[in-house]
């Protein structure tokens, strides 16, 4: 079957012919319809985060994928139904506490491997096969957008992290802000309009017309242009944020977060930054974080009730926004231009089978 | 009546004369026993912290007091009970939003003035009037020791917002570190060793014997000499701290805090730093914060069930841990001893009336 891998010693994903998996017991094999394609990704082929399953010379890439069960092998699943995988697995299909207790995204680094990032397989190829435990049942209305519910979910940990954070006073957030037009920033923004707050902000840092302000405005959202209004800026120049996301990656933003926050609010940081060393306004930043009863949690992976969360959270997203979000579909032949980059695309995805 | 001060102009505090206050309508009238200082008090003194009531040349200074009900005024106290008065009241005597839902400790700036910090005088008193609903009624074995309830509240604080923003997922801390050997950090150590944390830490900048080391070590903690091991090194030299609590406002404490963090950690802020610029390796912090799940939350003042909270804690305290506390005991007329430092006196208290 085909698969998109990145081979040792290279630095692009291409298109090889491996083995068509199979069932072992209590697993299932899942026919591939569409595998996402995100910063990741790119940085796994880059080969700056994750690694190589232990003793092969290559890794499927991909995390965020939508299948059809093709052999349930006697689970409680059944052929035909549609399924999300999560990402997280038992490092040598050990379990332990984290995976235990249903929380493989709370293990510290040696206690997981991620499919397609870190020390096992993805899911960019015609099948892969998995435990039941780690597939999540969605509907068949998403076939096509399915793949969207992993990087969802990743917002809905987030998010529930955050809102944990106040739950010891009455908090509900009126303004919230998402640092990051990438797809999710704009997942995160669609997330965040399906709850109760008045006004949302989306920050970028592209000339109109674009299509990714295109789409934060079309939410009701307001555009700000980092190149014209820095992050610590914002509160003079809109207002100060009860919640703030984090979805660039930019080490600096996540400092002026601090500033950007309105009293008794909340920052959840999701992006994974270089590092960059630079000098902050410390004593500052700490001293209103203090008085100011503000908090900052950072938040990665995810797990299944947060995958739960995602599905119903994609099926509210309006049509026009997945349309939108998805610019470029690709066979997996075209797996060159599949990850190449570019400022009209947003949202890319190879597709396997057709929905 | 005697009243310690500080009047406009002055830097240092004063024993003044002053009328005795009556109980208004549906106010209480309590006669003042004991009084704790705190770095607070002297930030007040020094004019870096707070300010003066409205129209008032002088602020009666004190926020950590214990008193007895002189005149109940009708309310559901009686005259001699045991109280203790929180620290936040609404500006002007109209309340407003937190005041009305019990959380003025959450109320931004502007919407509260701080009993003898911020806009209204304070308990260092022969007599003081409140509100009955900031009188947190206590035991009567509490008289000599029931001013620590203030501080001890803020810990208390502290600590629910902690353990809120881990409250997503399953979090038993098994190693705890407070930053700070001051009262607050001793007060937040006696909190802690209360709860089911294996193993303890406390740091400090002094050399043995010390009586606060002392106090560290009789609990069973480890005692950190920050001059030895820096806050961002504890996890290579002792291990990586689930809890930890930053009680010295000292502004590079914080950003350590991410680093002395294990993996799922939250860093609790209380110390309230002064401005300071210094360059940190902000892309990496942020980084571990995201992929570690970390979380920082900042913590200010408190409220009645903080304070009920807190006389709890400090009832089941070791009676050798407040004796050992409260180092110094003086009378109005010894201010000026009553405000200098000095490395073997830890808790310093203004006895009014004795108990």
């Amino acid at each position: 079957m085909r698969a998109i891998v990145v081979e040792r010693g290279e630095s692009q994903p291409r298109v090889v012919d491996v083995e068509r998996p199979s069932a072992g017991e209590n697993e299932v094999l899942v026919r591939t319809l569409r595998v996402g394609i995100d910063g990741t990704d790119h940085e796994v082929v880059g080969g700056s985060h994750g690694g190589y399953p232990e003793g092969a010379d290559y890794q499927i890439l991909g995390h965020e994928a939508v299948g059809v069960v093709e052999e349930a092998t006697g689970t409680d699943l059944e052929a035909g139904q549609l399924v999300v995988p999560t990402v997280r697995r038992p490092p040598d299909g050990q379990s332990n506490e984290y995976f235990d207790r249903g929380e493989p995204d709370m293990a510290p680094a040696g206690a997981y491997v991620e499919r397609g990032i870190d020390g096992a397989h993805g899911y960019m190829a015609e099948y892969f096969t998995s435990a039941p435990e780690f597939l999540v049942p969605v509907p068949d209305e998403l076939a096509e957008t399915g793949f969207l519910v992993e990087p969802i979910s990743n917002a809905e940990k987030a998010l529930d992290l955050a809102d944990a954070s106040r739950s010891t006073f009455e908090w509900s957030p009126e303004s919230a802000f998402v640092l990051g037009n990438g797809p999710l920033g704009l997942l995160t923004l669609a997330l965040i309009e399906q709850r109760d707050v008045d006004r949302t902000y989306g920050l970028g840092r592209r000339d109109r017309p674009d299509p990714t302000v295109d789409i934060i405005e079309r939410f009701g959202a307001t555009y700000v242009d980092s190149r014209e209004t820095p992050v610590d800026e914002v509160p003079d120049v809109h207002e100060p944020m009860d919640l703030v996301f984090e979805a660039t990656g930019y080490a600096k933003h996540a400092y002026e977060t601090i500033d950007a926050l309105a009293p008794n609010g909340v920052g959840a940081l999701l992006g994974i930054p270089e590092p960059l060393a630079f000098e902050i306004d410390g004593g500052r930043l700490h001293r209103d974080f203090v008085l100011e009863n503000k908090a900052l949690v950072g938040s990665v992976n995810s797990h299944v009730p947060h995958f739960e969360a995602a599905t119903e959270t994609l099926l509210a997203c309006p049509d026009w926004f997945t349309e939108a979000l998805i610019t470029d579909v690709y066979d997996p032949g075209d797996v060159e231009a599949a990850f190449e980059d570019g400022d009209d695309r947003i949202k890319t995805v190879v597709e396997f089978d057709a929905p």
